[in-house]
C-alpha cells in the first residue's frame, strides 16, 4: 500500500480506496485453498458488488457466484456471469417474475426454508425448464433456515415432488467460530439424506471469519465467502488476517484538532456504518495505530490520540480507515478507487449498491 | 397511518414508505414552535436530502437551511434554495473550489473552528464578495469546535481581519439532554464578544432530541433540526414524539419463521443501519408492539417474537418497521415512497444521497 501514497493527494475524501494489488493476493488465496481442498468456491459479491470482480474471482476459478438479492444478480448477470446461487427465500409475484427471467439467462439456483416460498417458486416455474433448490439450513446461526436434519428432508421431498423444481442439496450460514456445530448439523444431515434415499449434489457452507477452516466441514462442497476480497478490522481483529490483507481503506481528512487529544475526520457512520461486530471503536487509523475512534456522527468520526506517543495528525492530513465491516461501507460509496503501483487505475462504480430488492 | 394500509399491498420490499401527513404536522409544528419563540428556523436537509421537503420546510418560514456537505449543498442550491448554511469545516482545493461556485449562486454561510481551514477559505474568496463564516464552538458535544469563548473571540477577530470574509456569529451542535450547558456556554461568549466589541449577528444551535427545549438557549436565534421531519424510534424512546409522529418507516416482508419464537424480515443492516443511539435492538415494528429485533445482518433482521402473545407474523406477511435513526435509513435507499390517502401520492428520488464530499 504504501507506494500508493502519491495517489491519495489527488483523491478528495472521504474516499473507498482499494488497493488491487492486495484484492488480487486475497482472490488468488481462496482460490487456491479451495483448490487444494476440492471446495468449490462461490464468492458472495454482496461485499464489493462489483461485476469486474465478480468476473476476476469465476476467472481465477470460481464455480459461480453468490448473490443475496435479485438486484445484484441482475447487475451480475447483465454483465456476463453465467452461474449465480441466490442465498435468499424469493417471494412475491414482483420479485417472483423477475427471478423467473433471470433464471432463463443463466444457471441459477436458489434456496427456501419453508412451504410458503416453494409455493411460490412451484407457481413461478411450474411450466419451464427446472430450477435448482438448496434447503437452508439453521446450522446455529440462528437467522433463516430449517431447525434438524429431518426438517431438511421433508422440504427436499417437498421440492422434488413439485414440477418446475429440483432439489439440488443444502445450504447454510455458519455461525462464527463454531465451525464444529456447522459440520457436525451438515454431517448428521448428510446420514438423514442417505436413510431418506436422497442425494445432495451440493452442500454449500459459507463466510469469511472461519475461511481457512472451512474444509473441516467435511460434507461441504462449495464455500461462499464474501468479506475476503477486502478484508477488514473484524478480521483482523479476530485473527482471520493481517492488516497487509486489508485492501478497502476509507481515505479521508482531518478537518478539526479541537484539543490536545482529540482529531475529527471528515466521515462518519454515512461512510463507515456503525457496525461495530463486538469491537470497541469505530475503525483502525493507518498512520495512527494507537487511536481509537470512539463515537461517530453522521458525517464525522472523533478520533481519540491520547495513547498517541509520537507525532499527531495536523488539520490537512489525510489518514486511510481501515473500516470495522467492509461490506456496508461498499454499500454506502456510490464509486470506489481502484489503486495500483501507486496510482488510480481506475474508478468504479458500484453498480449493485442499494438494490436491496 | 392505518388509511395507508392499501398502499402497502402495492410496494415490494424492503422500501421506505414516508406519511406525507405526518411530514406536513411535523414540519408545521417546529415551524410554529420557532415562529412563537423567535428563532429562525433553519432545518437540516441530511434526514431527507430531498429538494421537495426543503422547499416545504422554506415555505412554511424557515430563513434557510442547513447542509452538512457541499454536495448536498450544489443539489439543494440547483433546485432553487436560496439561503444555506454548511455546517462544515471545508477544506481542499478541490472542495474549496466547489464552495466559491455554489457561494455565487446562493447567500451561503460557512464555518470554521481553527486557522487551518480560516486560511483555505481566505484565499478562496480574497478577491470576490465576503463569504460571512460562523465560529463553530464547542459547547458540549466533543465533536469539532473552539474550546472556550474565549478562543471563540480569538477566531471571530481573525475571521474579520481577512479580506473576503465577515464573521457572522457563532455556531454548535450541542449534546442531547444537556440544555443548560449549552444555555451556560452560549451566554459566557455573549458576554465575552460584548466585552471584546464584536456583535453576532447569528448564534446557531441545533438538535433534534432536545427540540421543543430550544428556547431554553436564550441566547440562540436560529435552531436547526434535521431528524424532526420523520422522527424515529430513538426520539419516541427518548420522549421527545410519539409513534404517531414518526413518518418514516421502513415496510419489509417476513421471508422466514424458523422458530415459534423467530421471524426473520427482508432488511437488514443495509437497510436500516446498526445505529442503537443506546437502544436494544434494531427498531420497533408497528404491528408487532411487543417483539425485538436483537439482530442484524446485512440483509436480514432477525426478530424475537417471545414477548407477542397475540397472533404471530406468518411468512409472507408485511411489516412496518420504524428505524432507531431515520437519518441513516434516507442515506441507504435510492428512493423513498411518499404515501397520503391510502395512495403512494410521489415515489421521490433521494437526490442528495451518498453525497458525502
Amino acid at each position: 500500500m504504501s507506494q500508493n501514497k502519491d495517489a491519495f493527494s489527488t483523491i478528495d475524501t472521504p474516499a473507498v480506496c482499494i488497493d488491487l494489488d492486495v484484492v488480487d493476493a486475497n482472490l488468488a488465496k481462496f482460490q487456491a485453498y479451495c483448490d487444494a481442498n476440492r471446495l468449490a468456491a462461490r464468492p458472495h459479491i454482496k461485499t464489493h458488488k462489483l461485476p469486474a470482480f465478480a468476473h476476476k474471482q469465476v476467472q481465477l476459478g470460481a464455480k459461480g457466484i453468490t448473490c443475496q438479492k435479485i438486484g445484484e444478480a441482475e447487475v451480475m448477470v447483465a454483465s456476463g456471469i453465467e452461474d449465480v446461487l441466490l442465498t435468499y427465500n424469493i417471494i412475491g409475484q414482483a420479485k417472483l417474475a423477475r427471478l423467473k427471467a433471470l433464471a432463463a439467462r443463466c444457471q441459477l439456483t436458489v434456496v427456501a426454508d419453508n412451504q410458503f416460498v416453494l409455493d411460490g417458486l412451484a407457481a413461478t416455474f411450474a411450466d419451464g425448464p427446472p430450477l435448482r433448490v438448496l434447503v437452508e439450513c439453521d446450522s446455529g446461526g440462528g437467522r433463516c433456515g430449517v431447525q434438524t436434519p429431518d426438517d431438511a428432508v421433508a422440504l427436499a421431498q417437498a421440492i422434488d415432488g413439485v414440477q418446475g423444481l429440483t432439489f439440488s442439496g443444502l445450504m447454510t450460514y455458519p455461525p462464527k467460530g463454531r465451525i464444529e456445530t456447522v459440520r457436525d448439523w451438515l454431517g448428521e444431515a448428510t446420514h438423514a439424506f442417505q436413510r431418506a434415499g436422497l442425494s445432495c449434489e451440493v452442500i454449500s457452507s459459507g463466510g469469511t471469519p472461519d475461511i481457512w477452516r472451512a474444509h473441516e466441514v467435511s460434507s461441504a462442497t462449495e464455500h461462499r465467502a464474501g468479506t475476503y476480497i477486502y478484508n477488514d478490522r473484524s478480521l483482523v481483529v479476530g485473527s482471520t488476517c493481517d492488516w497487509q490483507d486489508c485492501a478497502l481503506d476509507v481515505l479521508m481528512t482531518v478537518i478539526s484538532r479541537p484539543t490536545e487529544t482529540r482529531a475529527v475526520l471528515d466521515g462518519g457512520s454515512k461512510a463507515l456504518s456503525s457496525d461495530l461486530y463486538g469491537m470497541q471503536g469505530h475503525g483502525h487509523i493507518r498512520e495512527y495505530p494507537a487511536a481509537s475512534i470512539p463515537m461517530l456522527s453522521e458525517e464525522h468520526a472523533v478520533v481519540d490520540l491520547s495513547a498517541c506517543t509520537g507525532a499527531k495528525p495536523a488539520v490537512g492530513d489525510k489518514v486511510r480507515v481501515v473500516p470495522n465491516h467492509a461490506c456496508v461501507v461498499s454499500n454506502l460509496f456510490n464509486s470506489v478507487h481502484g489503486l495500483r503501483d501507486g496510482r488510480v487505475e481506475r474508478v468504479f462504480t458500484v453498480e449493485a449498491r442499494g438494490l436491496m430488492q
